[in-house]
């Protein structure tokens, strides 16, 4: 049987040795021919059975295209509008000035934040030196925090006409920031405490010695001599206000005792943030100014008219500068401006943003582009519920509501109009990213990523408008709208 | 001295170790403090130091926003404009009524064409046949040639009003390619005649016999059946009419006596590149009526006044739907019609296109996008000149000049306006691909393929410019532009 076998396959492997010499001598014989034939049996690269795959020059040409989409938009953009760009407009956008007097309440308020700050910091001093008692400090820290957040909206409300957009928005966005910074750094406290009671006096200071700890599993012999660098500040050491003031200008949201610090300025490095962060508010506001704002007024009629094929090519129309100073900002917050920071402060941890921009999910995305608020709510909101024994989803929710809160807080507070279309868009997320697991399941993780991508360019713009079209009509009426329109 | 080093190595290993050790105590002692530390230092992923290279996410980022800025332009487009395609307006510029007449001078060209093909045939026969000697043959040849290509023109000139413009185009197209197709036959059945004499009588259809052949080196028996599909056309059979209506219809310009056949045809395969054809040709007729030539009339002004930053922003306007255009054109062209001609006529070789698309210079594109053209070129023009002895540097010019030439006569003859815009345009693929190298070299090669595209994007639009401008001006004088322009 097997030689039979065996004769049979020789037999196979002689024929087939055999078709490819006859293929051979054809080939031979067609070259020797006379006419010199040059056409050989091939497919056409884009036909399927080609197998070719190499399109890498149509990124390329996608990237010039969209260069030069820009480059003529600009154009147009100066063409019909000339230059907008007048450097008085911000001042008086970013004081507030000649709107409402010689005020400056957005300034007092800055300098006001020194204020549940300090008194933070005494109400820990109160609990760690035991004259509050535990239920005190902490009806004392809420109430701290409460007014915190809520002494801006009622400031904002009662002075709105002394106050520009963007103090408004600058103020709502540093009592938030701050809001979060004295919960992480009321909580940390609060583990410290209650892990240990130490002596008060006697550790002032004290560096941790090394024979306290366990020693690793193949038994080495200890460093001979204990590096200065382990020396740790322990609680309540941390309890002062240099402690304090560091984390406050700190880039990150999360109190720790002992941050990781880098050994050294680096002055290049420095150099080129602090240059970033220059240029970059400048083009934002070269950009507001000259683009974002003639296209939300030209979108003001299609939306009240519900035109629904204008009002997409306006919504299109403002998406792309829209979306271009999100990315501008997003660059200039995450990169430029806390690398600055970090590199100031020898903060060492730069992780704030990871690679969202290859979220193949809507989930993905939001755990990604803002690390410090992700950690944060991890960190301070999420694992402390999760150990109550909440559930994980009911701790995912929590998480998501009060992100939803602050999202409003941040746009209703300044613009002083009481919608909730920022909530709105944040509980949209929801079936987005239900839509984004089917697609990514479907049509793989690349469709997932273009979905993504599509609500960050298109849903904000949408968001926008929506608040614009409101703000005009709650605070000019609605015979407003036209002579605005045409502008 | 060897033990010593040891010694050495063994000290440092141990004290590498040490540190390590310190280090990972370090991380356990943070670990272990009470305020659950979260930092640890990290670069942010677009500084330089963190070695973070996938921006994949990018790329459908390009992708989508191409995308949506096209939707936009096309509601832009219906808005401005309003609904502009028309197809009675097609019928007119396909078959030039309305204008000159009922007389169609087009069709009665394409009928013609039979004529300077036969003859052609009738020489080929006349000197296969030894009636003609060779020297009145080829003189016959030229002159059938060179009729061929100045029908058209005087035609056209002396009946410029019966012509529709798309009309005039295809006739000079079909001309041009027959008088590339007729050169390749003249020079194949010459080189077949040159290379031998064979009796005229006994050769008739007669299958190569293998064994003429030369063995192959490992001296296998030859395969005992002579298979059928090895028999091949041998000089003068090929010159019937059959085989010359054949190669006129197959999507190739070079000629050979045994094309390369496939054995069955695809119908799935047929039925969508005819759909493709269909589809495509109405799509890019909707093109032009309702964006293209909007653009073009809109132009006009900007050009005439020589306003500049009107002008750059009318060519990039324009740029992309005639890029849009240039690519459907591409695509129905070499991919779609060629391979249904192919697929029809069982013609296997369907290399119509090389990856023009990844080009790193502007010589590699003029290569690779029109593989019938560039095989004619290097087959019937580049190495016989090489072989008659010129250098290949004047081989390369005379090619160059000869594609010059074509390109000029398919644009001037259909307009009717003999101005050189195409030549220079061919002419300044010189220093463009002196820049691409130059660029190539200093920049690596993406930045020679974004230059290749940049001049495909921004070349043409350009030469239509100029064209339309002087059509404009020579054929209703420059009165006319500002009723033109403001269209």
């Amino acid at each position: 049987m097997s030689s039979e076998n065996e004769g049979l396959r020789l037999r196979r492997t002689k024929s087939v040795t055999r078709a490819e010499e006859i293929q051979k001598q054809e080939a031979r014989i067609r070259k020797s021919q006379p006419d010199k034939p040059c056409h050989r049996p091939r497919d056409s690269l884009f036909s399927w059975s080609s197998d070719f795959t190499n399109f890498t020059g149509f990124v390329n040409w996608a990237f010039l295209l969209l260069f030069m989409g820009g480059i003529r938009l600009l154009l147009e953009n100066l063409i019909k509008y000339g230059v907008r760009v007048d450097p008085e407009q911000w001042v008086i956008v970013l004081t507030g000035r000649g709107e409402g007097g010689p005020e400056h309440p957005s300034l007092y308020l800055f300098l006001y934040s020194i204020v549940p700050v300090s008194v933070c910091l005494l109400i820990e001093k109160g609990l760690a030196e035991d004259i509050l008692i535990t239920r005190a400090g902490i009806i004392a820290h809420i109430m701290n925090l409460c007014l915190l957040v809520t002494l801006p909206m009622v400031v904002i409300h009662f002075k709105a006409a002394a106050f520009s957009l963007m103090g408004a928005t600058m103020v709502c966005f540093l009592y938030s920031v701050l809001f979060l910074k004295l919960w992480s750094y009321i909580q940390v406290n609060a583990w410290c405490r209650n892990s240990c009671h130490p002596p008060k006096t006697t550790l002032r200071r004290q560096s941790v010695s090394l024979s306290q700890l366990q020693l690793p599993d193949n038994g080495h012999t200890l460093p001979e001599t204990e590096p200065d660098d382990i020396s740790l500040v322990r609680y309540p050491d941390n309890l002062n206000m240099k402690d304090l003031a560091f984390f406050i200008f700190a880039p990150t949201l999360c109190y720790e005792l002992n941050f990781p610090r880098t050994e050294r300025i680096r002055k290049r490095f420095l150099l080129k943030r602090l240059v970033e962060v220059v240029v970059l508010i400048q083009l934002m506001m070269c950009l507001f100014q000259q683009w974002i704002i003639p296209s939300v007024k030209n979108s003001l009629i299609p939306f009240s008219n519900m035109d629904v094929v204008k009002a997409t090519e306006r919504l299109l129309k403002l998406s792309i500068p829209n979306h271009l100073v999100w990315l501008i900002f997003f660059y200039l917050m995450f990169h430029s401006f806390l690398n600055l920071m970090g590199e100031i402060l020898h903060f060492a941890d730069r992780n704030f943003y990871c690679d969202w921009w290859n979220a193949n999910n809507i989930d993905i995305f939001w755990r990604t582009w803002n690390m410090p608020v992700h950690r944060w709510a991890v960190r301070h909101l999420y694992i402390p519920l999760v150990e109550i024994g909440y559930s994980k989803t009911m701790a995912s929710t929590c998480v998501f509501f009060i992100s939803a809160f602050f999202h409003e807080y941040l746009v209703s507070v300044p613009l002083q109009t009481f919608k909730i279309w920022a909530f709105l868009g944040m509980m949209g997320q929801i079936p987005l990213s239900i839509l984004c697991h089917t697609v990514e399941k479907k049509f793989g993780p690349r469709w997932g990523n273009i979905i993504v991508w599509a609500s960050l360019i298109l849903g904000q713009p949408l968001c926008i408008m929506m608040y614009y079209h409101d703000y005009v009509i709650t605070h000019f009426g609605e015979a407003l709208i036209d002579s605005y329109g045409t502008v």
